[in-house]
């Protein structure tokens, strides 16, 4: 295909923000909570009541986002993406201020080749100009107006039906290589 | 006018980040150096050859950006504009990682009742997706999709002719109140 501008998300598309969040999760209270248990929901939803408010705070500490892990195959196909398109990361981080910095710097380490210019730190992904947008977000989804935006899979999103989905880096490799 | 969305630059746009780093150059080397001077002309090229590198010492320092001072006028005409269009404050951060949250921080600060949603920080501004554009460099408003790209009036930029001009923050309101 030609020469495209793909704009693509950082948690659970890039990053295994989830992972992180249950190891966190387990860590203060004891709990295993199985990945296949949140089908379809948010893990704040899933929780008790009264521990859904970890989720929030473990999003607003310094650090949480400096050291997560890489998605299965993200780094070998986000270096082929890079050399054959215009690849922008676009990740609404604004609503975590100590998430910015953090984003920038696991990018720089994790992906170095990434251009500055190409990263995108914003709240309300409707003002982002692309041909295809790569999220696992509905809401990052539905005020795109570029040609496709297709919804990487996670466990959150299981029940919705709205979008092309691309359910793993093997699949973005298919579609955009 | 109808509403429509306007992205917003900061940097000597909102902030007057030229009076801090003029004054830091004084601070440091005791030489006032007049705005008129610098009549379409970068600070860095104005300087003595082995003075230039403090420009981007001063911007890559944590501070530079928590504290500058507003543009005059633009708190009251950003009120007005907030409450008629969707206003996106667009800065291309990204080359100044300590800038991230510093800007996100001036912004509650002094603009408090811009949400997270319509803050981004960038690199290239080619990403946004807006009606309007007013920003101070040529090369954020080159590539614009949107209906009209409108040059904030800076020193450096005095001799590009390209493209309409906001002189102010006055000016702002006359075109878009």
């Amino acid at each position: 295909m030609d020469k495209v501008r793909i704009a693509i998300d950082m948690d659970d598309v890039m990053a295994d923000t989830l992972t992180k969040a249950l190891q966190l999760y387990k860590d203060r209270f004891g709990v295993s909570i199985p990945v296949e248990a949140l089908h379809g929901m948010h893990l704040k939803d899933y929780l008790p009541k009264e521990h859904a408010p970890v989720v929030w705070e473990f999003l607003h500490s310094p650090g949480f986002f400096r050291d997560l892990p890489i998605m299965e195959d993200c780094q070998e196909v986000m270096k082929a993406l890079w050399e054959k398109h215009e690849v922008f990361i676009v990740s609404a981080a604004m609503e975590f201020p100590f998430s910015l910095k953090e984003k920038h710097d696991w990018l720089q380490e994790f992906f170095p080749y990434i251009h500055w210019k190409n990263m995108v730190l914003c709240g309300d992904k409707s003002i982002i100009n692309a041909d295809y947008i790569i999220d696992d977000h509905a809401k990052n989804l539905v005020n795109f107006t570029g040609k496709e935006a297709y919804m990487f899979t996670a466990p959150h999103n299981m029940k919705e039906t709205r979008f092309k989905r691309l359910n793993n880096w093997k699949e973005v490799a298919d579609r955009f290589l």
